[in-house]
């Protein structure tokens, strides 16, 4: 874990949260994106599986509480003004609550 | 084109702007975080060519504008709540302003 990395993180620009962009670790297919508050962040550094601040529910949640469907924690990173976080993880079945693989699913345009 | 998608997408959430995860077509990598407004998505789906609305400089811009760095855009796509955006891209040069190829590149943790 590097703590100079995790100061760096700028929670305020959103209300205090980070959107988290989830990747599966070995397909590198894009899952979901959802959000972070340093609570949740925590929460998942300290478990090794994915929590998300809910902001409809307004609460924090464990990915797969009650699908089943966890997000085990591979590798996190942050990008160049930390204010974006990627969770690169092993996906236990789908990752939308559609029951598809993936949350991105429907397509705007196709060049 | 889409239309009926198009309609779907919920630019009310984030003050009417709406995060674009950007991904490289062949390679899967993740390369950055935007965000886009009606306008700059309306732009990027006109021109084949990703624009973005920039928070800091309260404008829209075309990725590579100054730097050459352009983002061909390839396929583009949203998730099951209309509130997230991927643009699959093929990538000019470096994504990153540091001249690296992700802007994800620092190691947050690793399992």
């Amino acid at each position: 874990m590097n703590k100079e990395i995790i100061k760096k993180l700028d929670f305020k620009k959103g209300d205090g949260l980070i959107p988290v962009v989830v990747q599966d670790f070995t397909s590198k297919d894009l899952l979901m994106l959802a959000y972070v508050n340093k609570a949740a962040l925590k929460k998942t550094l300290e478990t090794g599986y994915a929590h998300y601040w809910s902001r409809s529910r307004k609460k924090l949640w464990m990915k797969g509480e009650s699908s089943g469907n966890t997000q085990k924690i591979k590798k996190i990173l942050t990008d160049c003004d930390y204010d974006t976080i990627v969770y690169l993880v092993i996906q236990k079945g789908p990752a939308c609550h559609t029951k598809k693989s993936t949350c991105f699913h429907n397509i705007v345009s196709e060049n």
